[in-house]
């Protein structure tokens, strides 16, 4: 393993945050953390694409509000999302006059956009920034495995995409919970070629990126939260830690695990999609670490890089993860 | 227009850089500037798709190496392309342990990657970096238009993509060519729906960041070179620019207009791709740089941030141009 944490040369606050849930997101455990419950998830739009990118204009719309800014505050956004070539980031972005640089690193994203966004921010380049993604259940499994109509059984090891969005509003200045340190992950590929099987996939990249990252800044964390390693992720996950002798069972979270209540609800290993960790974090996480509940915490999205048609050439999956380390504000 | 211009605040110089040219560009008149002249576009793989990837992984070996680098000499990879979730990149950057972050920013993604690698350098959190970029005409064909079986019949204003790669490493040490300022584009969408005329539907775009651009840093640039207008889409920005009253025809240079002989090849109006301006710029352009045949140019990729499915529900083309600011190595 290569590559160094990096330790933010000056403040970076995250000023406030919103998420948006779909109508099975709303009803699950974290529903009332969202800033929106959607009871319809086309959202008075006439495609899943659209209302995809409804939701992360919205959820920006939300943050920016919340964080006591207007548009022309905000220096630079940086979105992405899982729908091919990002539309939904780009038509949402087309509603704003905001400079707008796009990232991509699937549902690793909203660790990516925030890891990016401090670097700006912390070199003393942007002072304001937003960061955002999302996803939508029904757009990402016409895109990325069959469509809805076909009716296609789930494999117990699949996960459910997550209707939702997350945007966050970052700052060099004012108060609110800090990102001190990230650590950019690497590409990871251990030979999965299941799409069906994402978590499986994905929990070697959380090992590389949370490994690299504990041994230069320790493992003093209260809570480490994977994106969306799902039930059978998490497991691989926590074994392969505990294999280096790095005991994370009683701290680790997974989003995937979170948003769902996985005894009622027909989710099989869990969620995923960039809108788990971004609604999840821009919901719960954010919440709770202003009321102090957790003193410091590890972010670490993970994504799945490859699209449909490299799989069917033969490829197995290409994966990554993105660690942001966020402290709660001081007393 | 908002949103400010970016001035670096330490120094950011670019190494070194790499370009690979598909046949039909090797045959241009850039042929002579590239480092590696494919005879078969198929670049010894099964797929268009992992042709392209190998593309943009050569290139990147080579742009290292041309810096005088060891793939662990650098901290971050900044890449992204045109094809369904990034795979040319992802599948590219699966052969290095290189820190990895994905761009995504159409056919602007050339100038996006180096503008983000330049914040992370200036900043003092990275100190090498390489941004690369790829397209293929086969792969872009079949994704975005039809598949290249169907014989479909090309309007006069469509462009030809670029089968090639460009690759930049970029550091805070040594010397090289300067980038000194940047401005972020913003999402600019003027109700064009025909995936046949890009250049028309990105020219605002390009408009709209150099005249920002202009109006904070001046107009004194030896050459301003724009991604891949074509001729369409270049005649468009020069009289925009004209009528707000500053004349750049004698300066303005399309990366699209530069790489084929537009005489003699039947590639209608130009040249498009993330890898036209890639394969430019770190071809030919940077190559006259540091020959200093000019001190100061501008550097403005332009890309078109829709996917064919959304164009098919309807929607325009949003798009969105970054400038970057080169200065030549002083004596």
């Amino acid at each position: 393993m290569k590559g160094k944490t990096i330790e933010f040369k000056s403040k970076v606050v995250i000023r406030n945050t919103a998420a948006i849930g779909g109508k099975k997101e709303s009803e699950g455990p974290l529903g009332g953390y969202f800033d929106r419950r959607l009871t319809d998830d086309y959202f008075g739009e006439d495609s899943w694409e659209k209302a995809e990118s409804k939701l992360q204009r919205e959820a920006i719309k939300k943050a920016i509000q919340k964080a006591g800014y207007m548009e022309e505050d905000i220096d630079a956004a940086f979105c992405g999302d899982l729908l091919n070539q990002c539309v939904s980031s780009h038509y949402a972005m087309r509603e704003f006059s905001i400079p707008f640089l796009g990232v991509y690193g699937a549902c690793s994203t909203m660790s990516e956009s925030m890891l990016v966004a401090s670097l700006a921010i912390a070199g003393g380049h942007l002072k304001n920034a937003v960061c955002a993604t999302s996803s939508h259940f029904c757009s990402a499994e016409k895109q990325f495995r069959f469509p809805l109509d076909y009716g296609g059984q789930r494999p117990p090891t699949s996960q459910w995409t997550v209707t939702g969005a997350g945007a966050a509003v970052l700052s060099g200045v004012g108060s609110g919970p800090k990102i001190t340190a990230a650590t950019i992950g690497s590409v990871v590929d251990m030979g999965i070629c299941d799409l069906n099987n994402m978590g499986a996939a994905m929990a070697p990249a959380a090992f590389e990126t949370i490994k690299k990252h504990i041994d230069e800044r320790g493992a003093d964390y209260d809570k480490i939260f994977t994106g969306d390693l799902g039930i059978i992720g998490s497991d691989i996950l926590c074994d392969m830690m505990n294999r280096e002798g790095i005991d994370i069972y009683a701290k680790h979270e997974d989003c995937g695990k979170l948003i769902y209540d996985l005894k009622s609800e027909d989710v099989h290993s869990g969620a995923s999609g960039c809108g788990c960790a971004a609604s999840v974090f821009c919901g719960y996480v954010f919440d709770e670490l202003k009321k102090k509940r957790w003193k410091r915490i590890l972010l670490v999205a993970t994504g799945a890089l490859m699209n449909a048609s490299i799989v069917q050439q033969g490829e197995s999956i290409p994966t990554i993860a993105h660690a942001i380390e966020i402290e709660a504000e001081e007393e």
